[in-house]
């Protein structure tokens, strides 16, 4: 099991540009096969900071997914509002 | 609901005396009445990035968890084997 935090930091003026494109990548990134979860989150004290949380079963789908139609249209659309570099966390469950 | 993500970063000396902390506030915090999830991640390029994944009903459920017996024993003891800071982010569900 993979666990994913994506973070993007959306210029301020733009936000209203980027929602209809971040609700159609959750909507269609849902309904690929190997999608476990994929739920957006956004910061209490920056509307501009949004956060993906995902699971997926392993790299081999999140790489899929990374190579869907929908992300490889919509995430350069919504990266042109970025007003600065995203980052992504890759996870292990922790075991004691 | 509120979302929290609350990341730690652990001197790499010190991580084998972390986990049972981490075991034990795992646990004991999912016991809690009001936590709807509890869930703790190592970060796969760095293991003393330990990162939790947290949902509460509301910011009260989430100050009565950071009064708690095993939060106010545990989190200290915790954080002496901190290398730098630990973050915390407050979320809202995204809604477009």
């Amino acid at each position: 099991m993979l666990k994913v935090i994506a973070e993007d930091f959306i210029n301020p003026d733009h936000i209203g540009i980027v929602l209809p494109l971040y609700a159609e990548l959750v909507e269609k990134t849902r309904l690929e096969p190997l999608c476990i979860a994929y739920d957006l989150f956004v910061d209490q004290r920056d509307a501009g900071h949004f956060v993906f949380i995902e699971q997926w079963p392993d790299h081999a789908a999140l790489d899929a997914h990374c190579r869907a139609e929908h992300f490889t249209r919509l995430v350069p659309q919504i990266n042109r509002h970025r007003r600065s570099e995203g980052t992504v966390i890759l996870m292990d469950p922790f075991a004691a």
